[in-house]
Protein backbone atom coordinates (compact mmCIF):
# COMPACT_ATOMS: atom_id res chain seq x y z
CA UNK A 1 0.00 0.00 0.00
CA UNK A 2 1.42 3.63 -0.72
CA UNK A 3 2.08 6.00 1.88
CA UNK A 4 3.14 3.27 4.38
CA UNK A 5 6.12 4.80 6.35
CA UNK A 6 8.69 3.21 8.85
CA UNK A 7 9.02 5.90 11.58
CA UNK A 8 11.47 3.70 13.68
CA UNK A 9 13.58 0.44 13.23
CA UNK A 10 15.24 -1.02 15.43
CA UNK A 11 16.77 -4.49 17.03
CA UNK A 12 12.92 -5.61 18.11
CA UNK A 13 10.68 -3.06 17.23
CA UNK A 14 9.77 -1.32 13.85
CA UNK A 15 7.09 1.19 14.22
CA UNK A 16 5.23 1.96 10.96
CA UNK A 17 2.16 4.44 10.11
CA UNK A 18 -0.19 4.63 7.33
CA UNK A 19 -3.60 5.39 5.70
CA UNK A 20 -7.16 3.19 6.10
CA UNK A 21 -10.09 3.50 4.49
CA UNK A 22 -13.41 2.05 6.54
CA UNK A 23 -15.97 0.04 4.45
CA UNK A 24 -17.92 3.27 4.48
CA UNK A 25 -15.83 5.36 2.84
CA UNK A 26 -14.62 6.86 5.80
CA UNK A 27 -10.42 7.10 6.50
CA UNK A 28 -7.98 7.30 9.03
CA UNK A 29 -4.48 6.60 10.20
CA UNK A 30 -3.24 3.61 11.63
CA UNK A 31 0.53 3.33 13.84
CA UNK A 32 1.67 -0.52 14.48
CA UNK A 33 4.64 -2.23 15.63
CA UNK A 34 6.32 -5.04 13.63
CA UNK A 35 7.40 -7.92 16.44
CA UNK A 36 8.74 -11.28 16.00
CA UNK A 37 6.63 -14.08 16.83
CA UNK A 38 6.18 -15.82 19.72
CA UNK A 39 5.62 -18.59 22.30
CA UNK A 40 4.85 -20.05 25.47
CA UNK A 41 4.42 -23.50 27.42
CA UNK A 42 2.96 -24.57 30.08
CA UNK A 43 5.60 -27.01 31.62
CA UNK A 44 4.37 -29.44 33.83
CA UNK A 45 6.41 -32.74 35.02
CA UNK A 46 5.07 -35.86 35.98
CA UNK A 47 4.67 -34.96 39.76
CA UNK A 48 2.28 -31.68 38.61
CA UNK A 49 4.71 -29.35 39.18
CA UNK A 50 4.86 -25.90 36.84
CA UNK A 51 7.97 -25.08 36.11
CA UNK A 52 8.01 -21.10 35.87
CA UNK A 53 10.50 -18.31 35.58
CA UNK A 54 10.40 -15.05 37.00
CA UNK A 55 12.04 -11.64 35.22
CA UNK A 56 11.72 -8.02 35.54
CA UNK A 57 9.80 -6.71 32.87
CA UNK A 58 11.25 -3.13 32.02
CA UNK A 59 8.23 -1.94 29.91
CA UNK A 60 5.89 -2.21 32.98
CA UNK A 61 8.25 -1.92 35.85
CA UNK A 62 7.46 -4.98 37.32
CA UNK A 63 8.93 -8.62 38.19
CA UNK A 64 6.69 -10.97 36.66
CA UNK A 65 6.59 -15.01 37.04
CA UNK A 66 5.93 -16.34 33.94
CA UNK A 67 5.38 -19.74 32.18
CA UNK A 68 8.81 -20.65 29.88
CA UNK A 69 8.20 -18.22 26.81
CA UNK A 70 10.32 -16.28 23.74
CA UNK A 71 10.35 -14.92 20.23
CA UNK A 72 11.10 -17.02 17.20
CA UNK A 73 14.58 -17.11 15.76
CA UNK A 74 14.38 -16.41 11.84
CA UNK A 75 13.27 -19.68 10.20
CA UNK A 76 12.26 -21.50 13.32
CA UNK A 77 9.45 -23.42 14.11
CA UNK A 78 6.96 -22.56 17.21
CA UNK A 79 6.99 -25.77 17.91
CA UNK A 80 11.07 -26.29 17.65
CA UNK A 81 11.15 -22.44 19.74
CA UNK A 82 9.03 -23.98 22.44
CA UNK A 83 11.09 -26.88 22.82
CA UNK A 84 14.67 -24.99 23.03
CA UNK A 85 13.07 -22.01 25.27
CA UNK A 86 12.18 -24.65 27.95
CA UNK A 87 15.43 -25.97 27.92
CA UNK A 88 17.47 -22.21 28.08
CA UNK A 89 15.55 -20.78 30.58
CA UNK A 90 14.44 -23.71 32.85
CA UNK A 91 17.20 -26.68 32.19
CA UNK A 92 14.16 -28.86 31.01
CA UNK A 93 12.52 -30.12 28.08
CA UNK A 94 9.49 -31.26 26.81
CA UNK A 95 9.36 -34.49 24.80
CA UNK A 96 5.78 -34.04 24.27
CA UNK A 97 3.94 -30.85 23.53
CA UNK A 98 0.18 -29.98 22.44
CA UNK A 99 -0.91 -26.78 20.88
CA UNK A 100 -3.30 -25.32 22.91
CA UNK A 101 -3.58 -21.60 20.96
CA UNK A 102 -2.48 -19.28 18.85
CA UNK A 103 -3.44 -15.28 19.67
CA UNK A 104 -3.30 -12.08 18.88
CA UNK A 105 -1.41 -10.38 22.32
CA UNK A 106 -2.50 -6.46 20.82
CA UNK A 107 -4.32 -6.62 18.02
CA UNK A 108 -5.16 -3.23 18.17
CA UNK A 109 -1.42 -2.28 17.29
CA UNK A 110 0.98 -4.89 17.13
CA UNK A 111 1.53 -7.69 13.92
CA UNK A 112 2.57 -10.40 17.25
CA UNK A 113 0.97 -13.64 17.37
CA UNK A 114 1.84 -16.44 20.42
CA UNK A 115 1.57 -19.73 19.87
CA UNK A 116 0.65 -21.51 23.11
CA UNK A 117 1.47 -25.07 24.27
CA UNK A 118 1.14 -27.83 26.88
CA UNK A 119 4.72 -29.38 27.31
CA UNK A 120 4.88 -32.77 29.50
CA UNK A 121 6.90 -35.80 29.66
CA UNK A 122 10.07 -33.49 30.75
CA UNK A 123 13.83 -34.35 30.17
CA UNK A 124 15.95 -32.41 32.23
CA UNK A 125 19.59 -31.23 30.91
CA UNK A 126 20.17 -28.78 33.29
CA UNK A 127 21.77 -26.69 30.31
CA UNK A 128 20.02 -23.39 31.63
CA UNK A 129 21.58 -20.42 28.69
CA UNK A 130 20.08 -17.08 29.16
CA UNK A 131 20.62 -14.93 25.85
CA UNK A 132 22.36 -11.09 26.58
CA UNK A 133 19.27 -9.59 27.61
CA UNK A 134 17.98 -12.18 29.60
CA UNK A 135 18.50 -12.16 33.50
CA UNK A 136 15.97 -14.99 35.34
CA UNK A 137 15.27 -17.63 37.74
CA UNK A 138 13.67 -20.68 38.25
CA UNK A 139 10.44 -21.27 40.15
CA UNK A 140 8.42 -24.59 40.75
CA UNK A 141 4.96 -24.69 42.07
CA UNK A 142 1.88 -27.18 41.97
CA UNK A 143 -0.24 -26.58 38.93
CA UNK A 144 -3.24 -26.08 41.13
CA UNK A 145 -1.23 -23.52 43.27
CA UNK A 146 -0.54 -21.26 39.67
CA UNK A 147 -4.68 -21.57 39.14
CA UNK A 148 -4.94 -20.17 42.48
CA UNK A 149 -2.74 -17.49 42.10
CA UNK A 150 -4.45 -16.29 38.52
CA UNK A 151 -7.80 -16.51 40.10
CA UNK A 152 -6.35 -14.19 42.96
CA UNK A 153 -5.08 -11.97 39.72
CA UNK A 154 -1.51 -12.45 41.15
CA UNK A 155 -0.47 -13.73 37.58
CA UNK A 156 -0.32 -10.57 35.27
CA UNK A 157 0.94 -11.66 31.80
CA UNK A 158 -1.77 -12.72 29.20
CA UNK A 159 0.68 -16.08 27.77
CA UNK A 160 0.60 -17.74 31.53
CA UNK A 161 -2.83 -16.84 32.63
CA UNK A 162 -3.83 -18.44 28.92
CA UNK A 163 -1.00 -20.94 28.61
CA UNK A 164 -2.39 -22.31 32.02
CA UNK A 165 -6.19 -22.02 31.78
CA UNK A 166 -6.51 -24.09 28.46
CA UNK A 167 -3.82 -26.12 29.74
CA UNK A 168 -6.02 -27.27 32.84
CA UNK A 169 -9.44 -27.50 30.44
CA UNK A 170 -7.64 -30.07 28.22
CA UNK A 171 -5.91 -32.00 31.02
CA UNK A 172 -9.44 -32.24 32.95
CA UNK A 173 -11.26 -33.25 29.45
CA UNK A 174 -8.56 -35.50 28.64
CA UNK A 175 -9.06 -37.79 31.37
CA UNK A 176 -12.82 -37.53 31.77
CA UNK B 1 17.05 7.75 34.22
CA UNK B 2 19.11 9.00 31.65
CA UNK B 3 19.82 7.84 27.91
CA UNK B 4 15.88 7.63 27.15
CA UNK B 5 15.08 8.28 24.07
CA UNK B 6 11.61 8.93 22.81
CA UNK B 7 12.44 7.83 18.76
CA UNK B 8 8.96 8.71 17.59
CA UNK B 9 5.84 10.17 19.30
CA UNK B 10 2.38 9.70 17.63
CA UNK B 11 -1.52 9.46 17.81
CA UNK B 12 -1.37 6.19 20.08
CA UNK B 13 1.75 5.06 19.91
CA UNK B 14 5.25 6.58 21.65
CA UNK B 15 8.24 4.34 21.47
CA UNK B 16 11.24 4.58 23.47
CA UNK B 17 14.72 3.30 23.97
CA UNK B 18 16.79 3.18 26.90
CA UNK B 19 19.34 1.34 28.62
CA UNK B 20 19.35 -1.56 31.16
CA UNK B 21 21.35 -2.62 34.05
CA UNK B 22 20.93 -6.54 35.39
CA UNK B 23 21.10 -7.77 38.73
CA UNK B 24 24.49 -9.74 37.83
CA UNK B 25 25.43 -6.69 36.22
CA UNK B 26 25.52 -7.10 32.69
CA UNK B 27 23.59 -4.65 30.61
CA UNK B 28 21.71 -4.43 27.33
CA UNK B 29 19.17 -2.13 25.60
CA UNK B 30 14.98 -2.03 25.57
CA UNK B 31 13.09 -0.71 23.10
CA UNK B 32 9.24 -0.17 23.89
CA UNK B 33 5.90 1.33 23.28
CA UNK B 34 3.71 3.40 25.49
CA UNK B 35 0.21 3.35 25.22
CA UNK B 36 -3.07 3.67 26.92
CA UNK B 37 -4.58 1.78 29.08
CA UNK B 38 -7.43 -0.54 27.93
CA UNK B 39 -10.23 -2.20 29.16
CA UNK B 40 -12.99 -5.52 27.77
CA UNK B 41 -16.35 -6.74 28.48
CA UNK B 42 -18.14 -10.08 28.80
CA UNK B 43 -21.41 -8.06 28.33
CA UNK B 44 -24.13 -10.83 29.26
CA UNK B 45 -27.66 -10.52 29.14
CA UNK B 46 -30.68 -12.19 31.32
CA UNK B 47 -30.55 -15.19 28.15
CA UNK B 48 -27.53 -15.51 28.86
CA UNK B 49 -26.37 -14.33 25.46
CA UNK B 50 -22.79 -12.16 24.63
CA UNK B 51 -22.96 -8.95 23.00
CA UNK B 52 -20.21 -9.06 20.64
CA UNK B 53 -18.32 -6.87 17.49
CA UNK B 54 -16.53 -7.70 14.26
CA UNK B 55 -14.03 -5.65 13.53
CA UNK B 56 -11.40 -5.39 10.61
CA UNK B 57 -7.74 -5.31 12.88
CA UNK B 58 -5.27 -3.79 10.17
CA UNK B 59 -2.11 -4.80 12.53
CA UNK B 60 -2.82 -8.68 12.10
CA UNK B 61 -4.81 -7.91 8.38
CA UNK B 62 -7.83 -9.98 10.23
CA UNK B 63 -10.74 -8.93 10.78
CA UNK B 64 -11.85 -10.37 14.86
CA UNK B 65 -14.86 -10.83 16.54
CA UNK B 66 -14.44 -9.22 20.36
CA UNK B 67 -15.72 -8.47 23.43
CA UNK B 68 -16.65 -4.63 23.23
CA UNK B 69 -13.32 -2.52 24.16
CA UNK B 70 -11.66 0.30 24.03
CA UNK B 71 -8.60 2.93 25.42
CA UNK B 72 -9.46 4.69 28.50
CA UNK B 73 -9.95 8.74 27.59
CA UNK B 74 -7.67 10.81 29.70
CA UNK B 75 -8.80 10.76 33.33
CA UNK B 76 -11.18 8.51 32.71
CA UNK B 77 -11.87 5.23 35.66
CA UNK B 78 -11.64 2.07 33.37
CA UNK B 79 -15.18 1.08 35.21
CA UNK B 80 -16.50 4.73 33.44
CA UNK B 81 -14.79 3.53 30.33
CA UNK B 82 -16.09 0.28 30.15
CA UNK B 83 -19.79 1.34 30.60
CA UNK B 84 -18.87 3.94 27.69
CA UNK B 85 -17.70 1.47 25.52
CA UNK B 86 -20.34 -1.06 25.81
CA UNK B 87 -22.99 1.49 24.86
CA UNK B 88 -20.76 3.64 22.20
CA UNK B 89 -20.04 0.03 20.64
CA UNK B 90 -23.58 -2.14 20.88
CA UNK B 91 -26.04 -0.01 22.17
CA UNK B 92 -26.71 -2.09 25.57
CA UNK B 93 -24.47 -0.94 28.82
CA UNK B 94 -24.57 -2.94 32.08
CA UNK B 95 -25.67 -1.74 35.46
CA UNK B 96 -23.67 -4.21 37.00
CA UNK B 97 -19.73 -4.60 36.50
CA UNK B 98 -17.81 -7.14 38.37
CA UNK B 99 -13.76 -6.73 37.88
CA UNK B 100 -12.33 -9.86 36.39
CA UNK B 101 -8.71 -9.31 35.86
CA UNK B 102 -6.21 -6.64 35.60
CA UNK B 103 -3.18 -7.64 32.99
CA UNK B 104 -0.13 -6.64 30.95
CA UNK B 105 -1.09 -7.88 27.72
CA UNK B 106 2.66 -7.24 25.48
CA UNK B 107 4.56 -7.17 29.05
CA UNK B 108 8.12 -7.44 26.93
CA UNK B 109 7.37 -4.55 25.29
CA UNK B 110 4.23 -2.21 25.66
CA UNK B 111 3.53 -0.56 29.38
CA UNK B 112 -0.41 -1.07 28.15
CA UNK B 113 -2.36 -2.69 30.83
CA UNK B 114 -6.16 -3.95 30.62
CA UNK B 115 -8.95 -4.40 32.56
CA UNK B 116 -11.48 -6.74 32.01
CA UNK B 117 -14.97 -7.31 33.40
CA UNK B 118 -18.43 -9.07 33.59
CA UNK B 119 -21.30 -6.69 33.02
CA UNK B 120 -24.70 -7.45 33.49
CA UNK B 121 -28.35 -6.21 33.95
CA UNK B 122 -27.80 -4.58 31.26
CA UNK B 123 -29.73 -1.39 29.52
CA UNK B 124 -30.96 -0.75 25.65
CA UNK B 125 -30.47 3.08 24.52
CA UNK B 126 -29.60 1.90 21.30
CA UNK B 127 -26.87 4.71 21.08
CA UNK B 128 -24.19 3.21 19.20
CA UNK B 129 -21.57 6.29 18.68
CA UNK B 130 -18.03 5.17 17.01
CA UNK B 131 -15.75 7.10 16.66
CA UNK B 132 -13.80 8.18 13.52
CA UNK B 133 -11.42 5.73 13.44
CA UNK B 134 -13.80 2.88 14.23
CA UNK B 135 -15.61 0.73 12.10
CA UNK B 136 -17.77 -2.39 13.60
CA UNK B 137 -20.78 -4.59 13.47
CA UNK B 138 -22.54 -5.91 16.17
CA UNK B 139 -23.21 -10.04 16.98
CA UNK B 140 -24.99 -11.46 19.52
CA UNK B 141 -24.22 -15.15 20.38
CA UNK B 142 -25.11 -17.34 23.70
CA UNK B 143 -22.00 -17.56 26.42
CA UNK B 144 -21.47 -21.36 25.51
CA UNK B 145 -20.85 -20.69 21.91
CA UNK B 146 -18.60 -18.26 23.00
CA UNK B 147 -16.51 -21.00 24.90
CA UNK B 148 -16.85 -23.59 22.22
CA UNK B 149 -15.47 -21.06 19.46
CA UNK B 150 -12.34 -20.33 21.79
CA UNK B 151 -11.99 -23.96 22.23
CA UNK B 152 -11.51 -24.10 18.72
CA UNK B 153 -8.96 -21.12 18.55
CA UNK B 154 -11.45 -19.45 16.37
CA UNK B 155 -11.65 -16.24 18.96
CA UNK B 156 -8.05 -14.96 18.27
CA UNK B 157 -7.59 -11.82 20.62
CA UNK B 158 -6.69 -12.31 24.47
CA UNK B 159 -8.94 -10.07 26.08
CA UNK B 160 -12.27 -11.94 24.41
CA UNK B 161 -10.68 -15.55 25.42
CA UNK B 162 -9.35 -14.05 28.83
CA UNK B 163 -13.13 -12.57 29.58
CA UNK B 164 -14.89 -15.31 28.49
CA UNK B 165 -12.98 -17.70 30.65
CA UNK B 166 -12.50 -15.64 33.86
CA UNK B 167 -16.50 -14.51 33.20
CA UNK B 168 -17.63 -18.38 33.16
CA UNK B 169 -15.35 -19.24 35.90
CA UNK B 170 -16.96 -16.35 37.98
CA UNK B 171 -20.53 -17.37 37.11
CA UNK B 172 -19.91 -21.08 37.91
CA UNK B 173 -18.74 -20.61 41.46
CA UNK B 174 -21.60 -17.88 42.10
CA UNK B 175 -23.89 -20.09 41.50
CA UNK B 176 -22.50 -23.46 43.26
Amino acid sequence: MENRKIQYSGKYLKLETFPIQHPDGRTGNREIVHVRDAVGVLLLDDSNQVHLVKQFRHAIDKELLEVPAGLLDPGESPEDCAVRECEEETGYYPQKLHKLLHYAHAEGYSTGFTTLYLGTNLRHTGKIQLDESEYLTQHIMPLNHLIKLIYKNEILDSKTILCTLLGQHYLQNRLE
